[in-house]
């Protein structure tokens, strides 16, 4: 534990350095959904790839057919020494609407906050941040003692925010390079900035785009109206059938499966004294919407959901068009959660909108990924380690909370590399992932960095 | 009518010239939804004004808070012959979407068609075609006799596309100069290129802009699915419950006051052999839709309708964002008959919508022209002049029909000025007005330019 203790001295010391490396990463506009930014993709994964090779890694980019992924080994101390695969990714997401933001998306600007300073900038945690605390904490030990405690892969994607289209090919055409003893990953949140978190419930999510073609054309609302099938209305009329007075989704089956949680999670649960109302105070909101009669933390982690992302179709200027679109599309996505099958949920989708369409109306789906419900097995001795690690930094245990989002790779992991994962993240519910003025508090990725730098110590020391 | 056969040789002679500056006032843009279009609709009414003048009106531009309305006064043969008013407009709809022209919608380009070349260009018709066709009706009058067998006041606004928002405060401002003995009005089709028609019925049209307010930005669709309002999720919902499954419109009260139209009209009209399935075959479509029940020709001209013109929410960009919006909008607007309230239907569609949104999700409204239904009185003796002067130009009568579209003004004028209107236009049905590649036929132009100065020669001599 000698060595643990430098390896912190030298993070305080070298904080600087460390944030300033997690900040030059987010100037770089890695935006995965959108083409033209395909070379700022390419920098951001080189970038990360640099990094780990600075330390001593055998790191390369590799491609796919779409953004290139990092991936780097160390050898530790040895083939005996546990064997760890951290994952993160580099993308982001879009950072539109950009009036919306009050400093450049891409500018990483410090900012004041509740809970002292804050990083704002597309990519602050979501996962930039979040990777660059483990990066910064192999890094630490590299330069404290010359070497890792234990045996690293480290897995970068840069199609996370696009639905890793191409990362499971690329884990099964790779399954012998990439075994390792249990994967790491950082891209949740705390429970709040004094309350670390271990997560062992994800929502799964199918995200599909959904077009529906009806005249060849627009067309004038005076000479078509009455006679000629309009687009928006038909899309309109579907999509607004998706859901039921009490907020369920009236999918076919879209239920089957879904178990209720146990007692004793659900005291859990009950237990963090979630208060909904200012959950959604703070983002102007009153009443909660979702299913009747569930509570707060149970729609989030333990329900189903169905969110139109998008939607678009005929004359969105400024004044008054009176045309009939000749197409209309949306953008739906489904957050799932363990006992649904994600296929049969695409599914029944595509069938739901047949059904609720006039024949005639022409559908087109697209589909970006397609992912399981997720539940992670408590218990394991990489559990035991990120709780003590987590304990020992923030002076309380940790709590095992769910996630309301999806991260696909931890049932892929499963699936195609037999790995369990370890989902210790350091994002607060207030970091407006996704959304304009994303930030990471300054404090989050100083005691995450630490926290990092431990389990590194007792994975490797135990 | 010695001078009228000696006007419609000079019309022939000179056909190449009035062809030219129709197309000439086709290459302005002036597209009046679109502010950075303002300079080109002043252009646009300049250009229409010049023409006036060097036919020895009296014509200026007068400025409203919108765009300018052109009016010019000719005194005819002295104060006692009738006085007509002509109106038409010279704004156009927006192009887009630019990608499916064939052409730029602002080079006009003569293109062939079923019934000959044609002239493809936004406006091509509607209306600048159809103005142009009694401007050079007029000047070829003023060119072989030196003068105007009638007193002639002519009114071009340039906001009849977006609403005609400063036409009505103009009318009552300037009733006395406007006074005349009936208007005439070019803005409608023929029922073939072979059949001239009046219009003796017009839809009035209600455009209101909707816009829903949900959370303060958009949200991660994991982070809050389940419990945070989503705008385009409640604005479907409400929307998508605008019509049942009979096709009927489910405001309160829409249909109170729609009356059934006479059986001798139903027989005229059913006389003419509407084919409904040719009519939406050409357009890609099979089916109509609107009301279960009901006739093609009585859906489109005597029977209301509510489309949703254009809708917009979240993420419409490449690929895959998970965001729940925050806001999302609308443009719906109804096609009404005579009988119905436009404000009694816009106050049911605010009110609506308010019945079918969460209560927490905030509404905010834009009115985009209110106008009632029209039905004009047929057997004046100025319809009988049209009817006469169709009748001798295509050796046929014409029918008296209705149409689906809206002339707000045709209310207006009764309203504001007493007036009557002959609605006598030369447009086809695949004209494509509003839509990509709009288009006149040249053989309906020639026909309609000699039949307007037919109609001002029985008026005059008559």
């Amino acid at each position: 534990m000698a060595s643990m203790q430098r390896v912190l001295e030298r993070i305080e010391a070298q904080f600087a350095a460390h944030q300033a490396r997690w900040l030059d990463w987010l100037r770089i506009p890695s935006i995965s959904a959108q083409p033209a930014h395909a070379a700022d993709c390419r920098a951001a994964a080189a970038f990360a790839c640099d990094a780990l090779t600075a330390i001593g890694f055998t790191a390369s980019l590799r491609e796919t057919p779409g953004h290139p992924i990092v991936v780097a080994h160390h050898p530790g101390p040895g083939p005996d020494a546990p064997h760890l695969l951290y994952y993160g990714h580099y993308d982001v997401q879009p950072p539109e609407p950009l009036e919306l933001w009050t400093s450049p998306p891409f500018v990483p600007t410090i900012s004041g906050g509740t809970h002292g300073p804050c990083v704002v900038a597309r990519g602050a945690v979501d996962d930039k941040g979040q990777v660059s605390m483990w990066l910064s904490a192999l890094t630490a030990w590299v330069e404290e003692t010359g070497g890792l405690p234990v045996r690293v892969t480290a897995l970068i994607e840069g199609e996370e925010e696009i639905g890793s289209l191409n990362l499971d090919a690329f884990l099964a055409a790779n399954r012998d390079e990439l075994q390792a003893d249990v994967a790491i990953v950082s891209d949740t949140n705390m429970w709040d900035i004094d309350t670390p978190a271990i997560t062992t419930r994800l929502r799964g999510l199918v995200y599909v785009e959904v077009e529906l073609t009806a005249a060849t054309r627009d067309l004038h609302s005076g000479m078509y109206g009455g006679s000629a099938l309009n687009a928006a209305n038909a899309l309109t009329g579907a999509l607004g059938a998706l859901h039921d007075a009490a907020g369920r989704v009236m999918l076919p089956d879209f239920y089957k499966g879904v178990a209720e949680i146990p007692p004793e999670l659900a005291a859990d649960w009950a237990a963090l004294g979630f208060d909904e109302t200012e959950f959604l105070h703070d983002i102007g909101l009153g009443d909660p919407v979702g299913e009747a009669g569930r509570g707060g933390l149970e729609r989030l982690w333990a329900r189903p959901t169905c969110d139109i992302n998008g939607i678009w179709g005929g004359y969105a200027g400024p004044g008054a068009k009176t045309v009939i679109p000749g197409k209309a599309g949306a953008k739906v996505s489904f957050r799932l959660v363990p006992g649904q099958d994600p296929a049969a949920v695409l599914d029944g989708f595509k069938r739901f909108m047949a059904a609720h369409v006039p024949t005639q109306a022409r559908l087109a789906f697209r589909e970006f990924g397609v992912s399981p419900g997720i539940e992670v097995p408590a218990g394991s001795r990489f559990i035991e380690a990120a709780c003590a690690a987590l304990a020992e930094e923030y002076e309380r245990a940790p709590v095992l909370i769910g996630s309301g989002g999806s991260i696909p790779l931890v049932g892929s992991l499963r699936r195609l590399l037999g790995l369990d994962t370890v989902l210790m993240g350091f994002g607060l519910s207030d970091d407006r992932i996704h959304s304009p003025n994303e930030k990471f508090n300054l404090r989050c990725f100083h005691q995450g960095l630490r926290t990092h730098a431990r389990l590194l110590g007792r994975l490797g020391g135990g």
